[in-house]
């Protein structure tokens, strides 16, 4: 039996590739939305046609120039993605994504009658992105719900809150995740550079649960199997 | 003395116009922000830097494409907007717009270190639209605080959430706003249609505290004084 509608907001990284396999598998009935925002990695838009596609899943991009608002070395070309491993992730932060794209999902959820909203991110995300942290994602719930046309509880599921990306990937080997097909690179290179912010989280993340990423890397990387 | 920094989001009608006199007369050094949200009334962005431009103030116009979401007469043309006094306005309703606006407004401020931002719904807007009522903003000013990047207290000024439009337009009176200038009309004509219910609720504010409104109309309205 089909099971409550949700859509999952869709990168096509291996944090919301998960994600999207562990809404299915928990019988939600399930429509993708994916962020264009001019991002640096705009190569991720291929992953999430060719995944969404490959599960037969309706799926919406929604553009939203973030560039217009800069700040960040994802939207903004000027500035470096740091690939150093001392190197801090602060310049990578895009101000307010996260409560960007939850309200533009919760306004097109609107128009769907779609409440439940699958959001993706990780323990690690803490340490840089303030607004990964679930108090957030309360607060943001109310004002959804509040700010909507009508009387509905917004529902922004996190369930990778408080897990680790290992823990993460741990389950996507249970449910089956072609992370062959997933893109993490913030320089948005096939192959990934294995030297950004993300592509070592990704690598770590691997090589903690004793796995292979299967990703083609531009070279092989220290901490790497 | 230049006084605090604030973003005021500035739609080129009479109540944001209103809006930006008053936060300038409270001594604000403001900057404007209008959305170009692909609106059917995108002639409003014509008063916008007409008037930014005679107040000598920096104004920034942000692209973000609401026809994607759809739902509302005012982003999709297939839906008609209403121009008879007994049709209700929940058509017209954009799903979330204000969380969207006040968040884009946040994240811009957030990059040029700007934290106090004016929004201007009028009291007569609660009947419509959710998301121009207190409570829904003290909670967005709690989300928005907890999901930027580093600790700060984002603070949006509805000073317009108590007043009815006749009030909001007598203070206007007092400030020199020029009514000439701004723009109201939903079906976006100019002259301005005098049916819609943007047009509508304007000529009623003006009928009340006894003043001609200075805008060309199509058509008199009976209700025009």
């Amino acid at each position: 039996m089909a099971g409550l509608r949700a859509i999952v907001c869709f990168s096509g990284g291996m944090d919301s590739t998960t994600l999207l396999y562990e809404a299915l598998a928990q019988n939600y009935t399930v429509e993708t939305l994916t962020f264009d925002y001019n991002q640096r990695h705009r190569i991720e838009l291929e992953s999430v046609q060719i995944i969404a596609a490959r599960l037969g899943l309706p799926h919406k991009i929604l553009k939203i120039d973030l560039t217009q608002i800069g700040g960040s070395a994802l939207t903004d070309l000027k500035i470096e993605v740091p690939v150093q491993a001392e190197q801090g992730q602060e310049i990578t932060v895009v101000p307010l994504r996260n409560t960007l794209f939850c309200t533009l999902a919760a306004a097109y959820g609107e128009t769907q009658a779609i409440d439940e909203i699958f959001y993706g991110p990780v323990k690690e995300d803490f340490e840089v992105y303030r607004d990964c942290r679930r108090p957030f994602f309360d607060s943001l719930e109310e004002s959804l719900s509040l700010g909507s046309s009508y009387e509905r509880a917004v529902k922004i599921h996190t369930p990778w809150a408080d897990k680790t990306k290992a823990e993460v990937l741990r389950r996507g080997f249970e449910l089956g995740v072609p992370y062959n097909l997933t893109h993490t690179c913030y320089l948005g290179m096939r192959p990934a550079c294995g030297k950004c912010g993300s592509c070592r989280a990704r690598l770590a993340a691997f090589a903690e649960i004793g796995l292979r990423d299967p990703l083609p890397y531009q070279t092989m990387v220290a901490d790497r199997d």
